[in-house]
């Protein structure tokens, strides 16, 4: 199966205003969509719409059409993050405890059905939006849709998934801390985050109520401003809601962390992404490298500060009622906000108020901020061994900027050799959403990227059993490659009785080859099991003279294991007799 | 001794800067001033500028004048409550313990002297800004210019005194609750409240740093809104600050208090002054009567919610270290915000949001609200007696207003017979600055009100010795119309042997009279002693056929007591035989 072709919003819509197709059509055709993808990764969805539900939604529209209407997003199929209400659909905010009927529709829910868009469903999420990988959640994990062995990256994961498989037009997330760029920036995606209020937030599940914006993901930058031009205006029943205002804003000085600020964590393509990145930018404006340190002291209020405190104000209730049914790595970051005092709080008002006009400055100085969207990626494994600080990692360049009001637009910018995207997010003042979508237009007109790589459609993702039997054994020096991939530990076995071991010469560490051979022994192994993005990941890091080939066990069975080129005896001690490298090491 | 002349700075300054005057001259004449009303009221200061720095600072205005300058403010002497700093004077915040010197002045202290007003001292306030009385301060206790047995009004005290006294053109105050308002209206003044950030508020010790703001007190809108001209402006040192921005506002439609729900806590005059300012005000605009329950919400997360724990966090230091050099009700008050968790401070917060568009929706239906400053005044010696119940009372109309973004402008509405002002407050949405002092301008030229009574020049109260022999002894029925007036008890004594006692007929509660006879008894009496204020309110109470005359003690002393007309004996029981009023109770 080969990449789902994508749908604009604004092609849909002009071809069933103009009668070219109909919303029924397009409704059948994402139907199927959505059950093709569903082999890949269902557990993008949280709930979905009833087929026959979407069907009468989509004729509906087709019956307003042929009323004459005309409408801006006619039959565009769209889903929404599971802390979104769209009456119909429970939403959980990805808890099957907080779960609740809503009463009706978020205002954006409901302006986007007026609009003639049909919601498919609800989508998958990082608990409570808390989160920036879609790791943390019970309906299962999504994975970054170019490569499964991925994070999706989140809270938003499911949303930005469903966009980037072509399952929906665009898709509504939502912002506290990045949940709207990071997925964007690892699925190709480009991710409005608005201003503050720009866009109401009642019926949203609050994460920090205070900052929470909703967002979208869209393949371009014209149907993100197509579905901002329809979400964008005051709602009286949104209290943090104002009016609709836009800025002008000429990107002529872009400004970049400090070279001896920015934080790669190991990732060179990132690196090289980014400075190709901005030296594109850099061809029609002036590139100004600032001192972040107050943006980064505003970004740690938000998790190593009182605005836990939010997060613990919004879930309360379940915190202290039925605290086990919360996400263990949820719970640990937001039940500390419990003990937070309001003393405290004040205090990191006061201090964000001050870094707020530090970042006001800024404005003097630049027209628009262009950061990396984050400075790597993980593997859902090792998301899942180091589930917190590799989430810190992912908001380095995305935590500060709801605490500081501002608006920002993530944008694609190459994609490192895996296949998972890297993204710039373009950020300005409030209200500068438009002026942000026009510029992030421009710099993808001259960035030119090539289209992203076909989805990683393996569907279900097959184990594999490798046999280790030298320096990945448990407790030797690289067994972390195993653990950091999530393998798991079959059992300790031995090998046919047709194997040779030998103690390479000068490699280090020190490694065993283990060479077939009828006048050989049975040598001890371990067996371990991997999902197979984790099992070629492995693969690919395996040094010469080793290999991975085939080990035949004791009983017959046959798995996958370390072998040796021929070149691996050369020089090398046999060790047959000890019966296995353990006893190598110890007598060593 | 009569009221002072008041000083108008914009004569002032137009005399110094013309040359009519100089600023020395001016010193000079406001240093008399100061002396005289030393005499009076010396607790109104914390700190003075000593004589000859005073006429030093005189002298640099009269250089700049001389060189060619023209300034605003020329020669202008004005007060500062000693929450704002003032380089060369302590700030104390009325607490020793936490005085310290500034490294320089508050932004506005910093404009005001630019624009040639000499500061003459700092003045008394409620520690920390906490109150609206005036009695919470170990530096005395201001009263009331116009009655001295009548609180000042706080937490701005002696700001407003020292305008209201003549000795200073103007005066800064600051306002968190009321504070630049309440004591405004107590003292017939104009009593500016700008807009949260309209003036800087670097320099200022915080009270709830989020809503703080700094006030002027004035004798007419036009100073204060040459005040305003100075310091309105954008202050990069201060986060809070914001640019001056100035909406149009026509008072067509003027909100007021739905009649049921309005609080006068039983004083009549205060009722109907208000209701003569509405008909004025009403003149030539529509009266529209609002449900003000949304406002009284949002004031109560003042002082019984969360903003409780910011009051906590600006003096949590001083609380942990040194409690006890606290004002024993400030602490009780700011206490409590210890325990207060973030959590409940975000619902705080979230309430206060949802209130504030109650409070925007209240702008579509009214242009201006004209509420009255404080519904009623209170004796010091009652403030005394229950420092945080009337303390509450006087918030009624005042606590709502920083919370929900508003400006205010408090002015003059008539004068109850005992002196005090009584005030009402024009309050806008925010940047409504000015056009509020125009309508201020307007209702007072429309009001025409008389001028204030002469000020109340007793100066040091004199203290009274009052024997009282019935109903008004220790446990007694009326005992509290004398503790409520703050009154010593010096001692239980005998008259002379020269009295008569009688139980007065049908007296309710029953009551003795204590007639002079040559035929007497020693009768048992206690004898009390009250501030001359205090005595004079407590005597204009006493019913007929009682009064007070004077008792001659056993030792042969006079002091003021109880006596009787001789009507009261009519029907009376004598029962000298007793000896005492107690003996008759309980022989009851």
């Amino acid at each position: 199966m080969t990449a789902l072709d994508r749908q604009s919003p604004a092609a849909i819509a002009a071809a069933v205003n103009s009668g070219e197709t109909n919303a029924l059509a397009v409704a059948e055709e994402t139907l199927a969509r959505l059950a093709a993808y569903d082999a890949v990764q269902p557990q993008i969805w949280i709930s979905r719409a009833a087929p026959a539900d979407m069907l009468a939604a989509a004729r509906k529209v087709d019956a307003r059409i042929a009323a004459g209407e005309r409408l801006s997003l006619a039959g565009v199929p769209f889903a929404v993050k599971d802390n979104i209400d769209v009456a119909g659909f429970e939403t959980s905010a990805a808890c099957p405890a907080y779960a609740y009927s809503p009463s009706g529709s978020a205002t954006v829910a409901g302006k986007l059905t007026e609009a003639g868009a049909l919601c498919v469903g609800k989508t998958n999420l990082d608990q409570f939006a808390t989160g920036l990988v879609g790791t943390r959640s019970p309906y299962g994990i999504p994975r970054n849709a170019y490569n499964l062995a991925y994070v999706s990256g989140g809270s938003s994961s499911g949303s930005a998934i469903a966009v980037a498989a072509g399952l929906v037009g665009f898709a509504l997330g939502t912002d506290t801390a990045g949940s709207g760029r990071v997925p964007a920036a690892f699925n190709h995606l480009v991710g409005l985050k608005p201003s503050k209020g720009r866009w109401s937030t009642r019926g949203l599940v609050p994460a920090c109520r205070t900052i929470d914006c909703i967002t979208v993901f869209t393949d371009n930058v014209s149907d993100a401003r197509l579905v901002d031009n329809v979400l964008a205006g005051f709602d009286p029943g949104d209290p943090y809601s104002k009016p609709r205002a836009d800025i002008t804003l000429r990107p002529q000085r872009i400004g970049v962390p400090r070279r001896d600020q920015r934080a790669w964590f190991g990732d060179s393509q990132s690196e090289y992404l980014y400075e190709r990145a901005i030296s594109r930018l850099g061809t029609d404006a002036e590139v100004v490298e600032l001192d972040i340190t107050p943006l980064n002291e505003a970004a740690s209020l938000l998790y190593n500060g009182p605005w836990v405190a939010e997060r613990a104000a919004a879930i309360q209730e379940l915190l202290a009622s039925n605290p086990d049914a919360i996400d263990e790595t949820v719970r640990s970051v937001v039940e500390p906000g419990l003990t937070i005092s309001a003393v405290e709080l004040f205090k990191g008002i006061y201090r964000l108020a001050e870094l707020k006009r530090h970042a006001d400055v800024l404005w003097d100085k630049i027209d628009v901020l262009a950061f990396p969207t984050t400075g790597t990626t993980y593997r859902v494994a090792e998301l899942i061994a180091a589930p917190i600080a590799l989430n810190s990692n992912l908001g380095f360049y995305t935590n500060f900027v709801n605490l500081l009001d501002m608006a920002a637009v993530a944008v694609p910018a190459g994609s490192r050799s895996n296949g998972t995207g890297f993204g710039i997010t373009l950020i300005g003042p409030a209200d500068s959403d438009q002026a942000l979508l026009a510029a992030a237009e421009t710099y993808l007109a001259a960035a030119d990227l090539p289209a992203p790589p076909v989805l990683d459609m393996e569907g279900k993702m097959e184990h594999v059993k490798l046999a280790v039997v030298g320096a990945h054994l448990k407790d030797m020096p690289l067994h972390w490659q195993l653990s950091s991939r999530n393998a798991v530990f079959i059992g300790a076995f031995e090998t046919a009785p047709t194997y040779r071991l030998y103690a390479i010469a000068d490699s280090v560490p020190p490694k065993p080859a283990l060479i077939h051979s009828d006048d050989g022994a049975a040598i001890k192994v371990e067996v371990y099991e991997l999902d197979v993005a984790a099992f070629g990941s492995f693969v690919a890091e395996v040094p010469a003279p080793l290999a991975i080939g085939t080990v035949t066990l004791a009983d017959g069975t046959s798995v996958k294991g370390f072998v040796a080129e021929p070149r691996a005896t050369a020089g090398a001690e046999d060790i047959t007799d000890l019966g296995g490298w353990r006893a190598y090491v110890k007598a060593d």
